[in-house]
């Protein structure tokens, strides 16, 4: 019997990965990684403006062709490898990171007039030019559709699509009325790769449209004109263009086009699945389903979890979003997430360098942070460098560190910030299940579970329970591979549905992080001091003096930058 | 007519300096550093405690030795300089650095037993062990002697005589027991040079004693049997150790031993003044007197001003300390100060060291730090790094830092380091004019002042006000020798009174740093939010949550560490 394969495509923040995946059991036969070119490690940046972050597509195209290409390279090496034999193609994306794009579906700044002009570029997803429109349009649901924000953790954020789109209605109306429609670049490359990003042919995910757009089947889909005029009558003609109906991954979003066909060598019409975002894939990848909390570690850190459509369940405050269909067909979708954890790291490696250019790196730092006990340094750290995702949804929130003296050493330091982001997917995990959503394992996956067994032994005695990690280093892809081996169907050599895909193609390790009891017990104490901390200067409440203190900063920060 | 000199010795942290002076116009003649050889810089640590900080006494005198002898040779190439005409030597010391000493007056670690004993040698100003015991001492001071608290700021500080004794008594019983007495550096480096460490002919400063041991005329010297009993009853032999009078720094220690003249190829007998701490005549270097409050700053910082003693002058909470004639005869003295200061940057350049050895040096943050605005960075910082000397009066605080995003630079961290210094340095100028204590002008002096023109305008903007610098970059020496002066007196060529000598031997820079006013307009933001973080981390107040912070994360540390 001949092997089939799926391609995994997993648009990251810095790079694309292509993962050619064996549909029978998971094997990996190929991957490649292209980095992005334009900007600041693909990330397009203003110094004037801290919260700008933005990606050029055709970074986009450019990486899909090369790791495709390099992938399928690496595994013809393969014994049992052919190409006629892939079978389809799956795509997860950062987001939401939306796209404007003209009325033929090409990228505005693909088109000459627009093609260096920041606003035209995707958003990417930790671009927070948009927080006061975020704030705007949180008002304005809590006024006219409370039922918007439950089910979005009860605060809109800076880094959703509306709150994107609304922005550049503001500052670069050529962009917004040149932009036929803004598309999340999750639907954007499937429909790219299957030449349907004309408005009509291009299908939008469930995932995307529901975490981040308001998107919900139990109000009839994307939120009611009366809602959008009320924050800025323009945004009638967007909410039009987007149509009244999304897709789950187990839909195809279009068979391969010939154009990429043969630009890829590859057979022309095998289907490519509609897109998510790289976390919902990564959970896939890691073998999701209910009961089971998928950890995806990297720059930043999404939880996710699904539950059966049949359940009741509560609205979760400060959760991202819960969406019908958004991870798997059949659960509820449950997204969590910290917006920065591997990007703290290397901040302080890259940024602060301490000790310099040989001296800071990860395993210098890890090797002497390894070496000091829980509790050591009496240094507690807030994980809030680039806001805060989950519970409190609230970008103007900063870092912090505290019990500096004139000892602390980098790997004190270091080892206090790993400890912070620990603390902070403990308050996740905690609110998951204070609102029913049992959490009965943990499995991580992604960048830092792969690389820091020093991370991982933090992360199961700060949650103090045992946590798992993925058999693939490369869970988004492989996800994505899941998903296309699913599109693809039994007939043609792939899956009948998730559960036979992910039984098949995804595995965990042996090795399991287990808590260990005196660490646990130092932690949390640690912990109630973190929330001490995480309270008194994220939530509001009028016994406090230092709710204001980040957001005050943030303020003068931003006027003496303006000027 | 002949030249007359004197001799100042300044003991710093992790040197000793001596410095010749022209008593006629405070012309500098000669100077030399010796830096002290023993332990880290001169400080005698342990790993397993990060409280403890010890001087070795060999260092002392080696340290009189080499420095007043290549001084001297310097002097000696300069026109007009003879050594017969050195008619005084003053000394001031760090502080509260008691020294415990058999009953010779020899110090115990100078002696075979306790040579190597870090409990046997000086107890540093900055040694923190005795944190419990200060805590012990307020407790019972506040129920028995309210009265000697209210002039010590309310608290009584780990880094002070009594606490420290008292630390010894438990943790060092074979010291404690071989001790005839404690003896301040600065009154035993006076009395080395006389010949007069013998406790019957030792002459101890009212500096010290009024400002650390809570000595005060006002109950009769220093504090009563019974009150030392309720602490511990072998007190009562240290207390009858320390005699009942107590000397100002315008009364000589002894006239220069036959020993140290023929060492030092001195005159025989020249006095010897009554020593003091280095910030006291440090501020007398300055051009101290009542409505001038001078800051030396150095690792740590010092504010000292003087109040007539006829004044009616309210008791200031979180002052360390109000003791007539402390500083100059006549007045009281008042000291407040900042427990690390130049220590913080220090930290941050050797500890951190961002960027490595090249790139992280004061010259290259500061470059980088001058071009930022006020505000730009959006950082704050607390500089407790060492605690909190004034107001607060704890020891347990720390260093704390808020703000922090993933493109926070060291530049701005360094600059954010140095707002924090001057935020504490206005909180203490503020208590100081609460209490009716005015402040007309501000002198800078020390090391900061002299190497860096950002920091001092920095401290002209936070502080409002405009900041003079004193001529001499080593005031504390030049105070020294101004009181070798005046002790000498008018017929051996010296100076009848400290307002004559100080005219004559200090004097003032031309450049004077003025406040910015849009500077100060952000700065005045800044500090708001500043006193929100003091208040909040460092006022007991059940409505806040935060205040045990730092005291439970210290905690959790000491019992790690202590396994």
């Amino acid at each position: 019997m001949d092997n089939h394969f799926t391609i995994g495509l997993d648009f990251g923040t810095n790079s694309v990965r292509a993962l050619i995946v064996n549909v029978a059991n998971g094997q990996e036969y190929g991957s490649f990684i292209y980095n992005y070119a334009r900007g600041d490690a693909g990330v397009v940046l203003d110094r004037s403006d801290a919260n700008l972050a933005r990606q050029h597509p055709q970074d986009y195209l450019r990486g899909i062709e090369i790791t495709i290409d390099q992938a399928l390279e690496q595994a013809a090496t393969k014994n049992g490898f052919s190409r006629k034999n892939v079978i389809g193609i799956g795509v997860d994306t950062t987001g939401s990171t939306p796209l404007p794009v003209n009325a033929a579906g090409t990228a505005l700044a693909l088109t000459p007039e627009f093609q260096d002009d920041p606003n035209a570029m995707a958003w990417l997803w930790k671009d927070h030019t948009a927080h006061a429109e975020a704030e705007e349009i949180t008002a304005a649901a809590a006024r006219m559709r409370p039922q918007y924000l439950a089910k979005c953790g009860g605060r809109y954020s800076s880094e959703w699509f509306w709150a994107k789109v609304l922005r550049a209605s503001r500052v670069a109306p050529k962009v917004f009325d040149a932009a036929h429609t803004w598309v999340e670049i999750a639907d954007w490359i499937p429909a790219v790769l299957a030449g349907k990003t004309a408005p009509a042919a291009l299908r939008r995910g469930v995932c995307a449209a529901g975490h981040k757009a308001m998107y919900n089947p139990q109000w009839g889909g994307f939120p009611d004109d009366q809602f959008l005029a009320a924050l800025d009558p323009r945004l009638g003609r967007v909410r039009q263009s987007l149509g009244d109906k999304c897709y789950s991954i187990a839909e195809s979003a279009g068979g391969l086009s010939a154009e990429w066909a043969a630009k890829l060598n590859l057979p022309e019409g095998i289907p490519v699945a509609v897109g998510a975002f790289d976390a919902h894939l990564g959970a896939v990848g890691a073998g999701v389903g209910p009961g089971t909390l998928v950890k995806i570690m990297g720059t930043s850190t999404c939880d996710i979890t699904v539950s059966p459509l049949d359940s009741s369940l509560a609205d979760v405050p400060g959760l991202c979003g819960i969406v019908p269909e958004s991870v798997l067909p059949g659960d509820f979708g449950l997204e969590a997430g910290q917006s920065a954890v591997g990007d703290i790291f290397n901040w302080f490696v890259n940024i602060i360098k301490p000790g310099g250019d040989e001296q800071a790196t990860h395993a210098n730092l890890t090797a002497a942070a390894e070496k000091l006990q829980p509790g050591e340094s009496g240094l507690l750290s807030l994980d809030w460098h680039n806001g805060n995702r989950t519970v409190l949804v609230d970008q103007r929130l900063t870092g912090l560190i505290v019990g500096l003296t004139l000892t602390s050493t980098p790997a004190e330091i270091y080892r206090a910030l790993i400890e912070a982001t620990a603390f902070g997917a403990r308050v996740i995990m905690e609110r998951f299940e204070e609102f029913g959503v049992k959490v009965q394992r943990v499995v991580n996956c992604g960048g830092i579970a792969a690389r820091s067994p020093m991370a991982m032994q933090i992360y199961a005695d700060v949650m103090n329970r045992p946590l798992a990690l993925s058999r693939s280093t490369q869970t988004c892809a492989l996800g994505s591979a899941v998903a296309a081996a699913v599109v693809a169907g039994k007939s043609r050599g792939g899956h009948e549905s998730f559960p036979s895909a992910v039984k098949a193609m995804t595995a965990l390790q042996d090795k399991v992080f287990t808590p260990q009891p005196a660490a646990a017990q130092v932690y949390e104490r640690l912990y109630r001091l973190y929330r001490n901390l995480h309270d008194a200067f994220g939530v509001r409440d009028s016994k406090q003096d230092l709710y204001p203190v980040m957001k005050e900063l943030l303020d003068i920060r931003d006027r003496v930058r303006a000027k």
